[in-house]
C-alpha cells in the first residue's frame, strides 16, 4: 500500500505515474483541501477535481486542471451580470462537478463519500481522500491588500503579488478525514507528491494529528521536490518559499520536509547540492523529475517506491 | 401606474403586451416566488426568471421558459454522477442567473436588489418585485407520496399526480419585499395576470399584509382567468382546481378572486358564463384571452385598463 500527500497538477501527474508501476487499489491519496472554496453557492475543491480530471485521463492538457471539450456559456452569462465575478473559470461541463457535490452535501453527505463517488464516475481505481471534513481555508497576506482568499491570490491575481504570510484558517479545529491516519499508519511507503511545499502540503501537514502521524513513519516518507534548479515548474511555490524566508531550492525544500520524511528526491539538475539536502537531515536521491509524459512519470514512481 | 401580481409564463406574456401599451417606468410586478427553491447549492426562482427572460426576448420560444440558445453541458456532467439529480433542467446558459443571485445573496444582497440588478442587465424597463423576501416554499400533497416539493410535483413528475392539499411553508413569516405595498396602494390598477390561481397567484396573495393591501383595491383590480372553456392553456391550474373543490370554470376562478378583485376578464369561449361570474360577485368583462402573439397580448393588456 502506498500513501500519497498530494496537491494539484504536480500531484496528479506523480499520481498518474504510480498508477502505471502499482495496482491502482494499493494506492491511496491524501489530497489537499485548504484551496477549497464556496463560490455563487457551489463548493469548489481544486485539488481534489484537477487530481481526478487527470487520473480520468480527461483533464485539460493544456492548462492541466478543468476539463477537456468545455464550453463556457455559463461564466458569459454570468459575466454579463457582473464582469468581476467570474474571475475563477468554470467551464459548464466542469460545472456538473460542484453541483453534484453541493447537493450532497447539502443532504449531508460526507466529502469523503462524495469524494468517493465523483472517483466512482470517472473510473478511478484509487482511493481518494480529503485531507479532512473540516472547512479549512487558506489565506494569504499580500502587501496592498492584507490577508485575502487563496483563489483571490491564486486566480484573481494571477500568484504574481508579494506574500508575507500564510495561513489556515478553521485548521485548528480539523482532524484528519476517516482513513487517513489509518492509511499513513499501515503504507509500506508514504510519498509526498511534488507539490507546493507551502500551501499545498502546507494544509495537510498542518490538520491536527498528521504532522505527527507521517513523522512517525518518517524512515518510509519520500519527498520529491517541486524546486528544480531553484525554481518551481509550475505555479507560484520558488517565490512563496523565498517570500516566506526559507530557500527556492532542494535545500530549503529539506529543511522544510525533514522533521516528517527520510528521504528527497531531487532533479539530475540539482545533483550538486545532494550533500547539502543530506546536510539538512534527509537521504538524498538524484532522478530525472520532470514529468513531461507518461515514461517520465512512471520512472520517478519507480524512485520513489525503491 | 399598474401592478401586476404575476407568476410565470401566463404573466410574463401578458407583462409584455402590457409594455406595449403602457410605460415599462409605469408597470410594477409583483412575482410570485413560492416555486423558488435551492437546487444544488443554487437558488432557483422560476417565475422571476420566466418574466425577466419573456420581457428581455430571451425565452425559449418552444418551452416558455428558459433562454435561446442553450446548451447543456452542466446538466449531462452532473447526469453521469446521478441520473436522477438533475430533473430540474438548467441549460448552461441560464445557469449565469442563479449562479450570479446565489453570490450576491451570500454576499448579503436582498432578493429585491438581486432582481433589480438581473432586470437591468436585461435591459428590462418595468420595476420587477419579488413578493416576499421570505423563504417561502410552495408544498403540495399528493395522493401516493405525501407532501412533496413545489418543483418535484411540476417538473419531477409533470404535474401529472393528483393533488390534495398545496400549502406555503414559510409564509406565515413572510412579509411583502419592499415598495410591494406602495405599488399596490397607489396604483391605477393593479392587475392580477392569468397565472395559476392556486400555486402562482395563491402566495401572493398568502403573504400576510397582500390580501388586504389587494382587497383595500378591490374596486381597481382586475383579474384576468387562466381558465378557458374548462381548461387551462398550460399547466395544471384546471386538475388542481378540481382536485381541491373549486370548479375549473372561470366561474371557479370569479369564486377565488371576488375578494380581491372587482373584475374579472373571462375568454370569449365563455362568453355564456357571465352572468354565472356576475353572480360570483365580479364584474365580468368577455374578451379575446388567448395571447397567440404580441398584438393579442397588447389588446388584452388595453381590456384589462379600460
Amino acid at each position: 500500500m502506498i500513501t500519497v500527500l498530494a496537491g494539484g497538477v504536480g500531484a496528479a501527474r506523480y499520481l498518474a505515474g504510480l498508477l502505471q508501476v502499482v495496482p491502482p487499489a494499493d494506492v491511496t491519496a491524501v489530497v489537499n483541501t485548504g484551496d477549497d472554496t464556496t463560490m455563487h453557492g457551489l463548493r469548489i475543491c481544486p485539488d481534489l477535481d484537477t487530481v481526478t480530471y487527470t487520473l480520468a485521463g480527461a483533464v485539460n492538457g493544456e492548462t492541466g486542471w478543468g476539463l477537456t471539450g468545455e464550453t463556457w456559456q455559463a461564466m458569459e452569462s454570468l459575466r454579463a451580470y457582473d464582469a468581476g465575478r467570474a474571475g475563477f473559470n468554470l467551464g459548464d461541463r466542469e460545472l456538473g462537478t460542484p453541483l453534484f457535490r453541493t447537493g450532497r452535501l447539502a443532504e449531508g453527505a460526507s466529502l469523503a463519500e462524495v469524494t468517493e463517488q465523483i472517483a466512482a464516475r470517472w473510473g478511478l481505481g484509487l482511493r481518494l481522500l480529503p485531507m479532512t471534513e473540516a472547512e479549512v481555508a487558506t489565506r494569504v497576506t499580500v502587501a496592498d491588500d492584507g490577508e485575502i482568499g487563496f483563489q483571490d491570490y491564486f486566480v484573481g491575481r494571477h500568484h504574481s503579488v508579494a506574500v508575507s504570510a500564510v495561513r489556515f484558517a478553521g485548521i485548528e479545529a480539523a482532524t484528519p478525514s476517516a482513513g487517513v491516519l489509518d492509511a499513513i499508519a499501515s503504507a509500506a511507503k508514504v510519498v509526498i507528491a511534488p507539490s507546493n511545499p507551502i500551501v499545498s502540503i502546507g494544509p495537510v501537514l498542518a490538520v491536527p494529528g498528521l504532522r505527527a502521524a507521517i513523522a512517525a513513519r518518517r524512515d518510509d516518507v519520500v519527498a520529491i521536490s517541486p524546486i528544480i534548479a531553484g525554481a518551481a515548474l509550475k505555479g507560484p511555490a520558488d517565490r512563496l518559499l523565498t517570500e516566506l524566508g526559507h530557500e527556492s531550492s532542494v535545500v530549503g525544500v529539506a529543511r522544510i520536509y525533514a522533521e516528517v520524511a527520510g528521504t528527497l528526491v531531487i532533479d539530475t539538475a540539482d545533483a550538486d547540492l545532494a550533500g547539502a539536502v543530506e546536510a539538512a537531515g534527509m537521504r538524498c536521491v538524484v532522478a530525472p523529475t520532470i514529468m513531461s509524459g507518461p515514461a517520465e512519470a512512471a520512472a520517478l514512481a519507480k524512485v520513489t517506491l525503491s
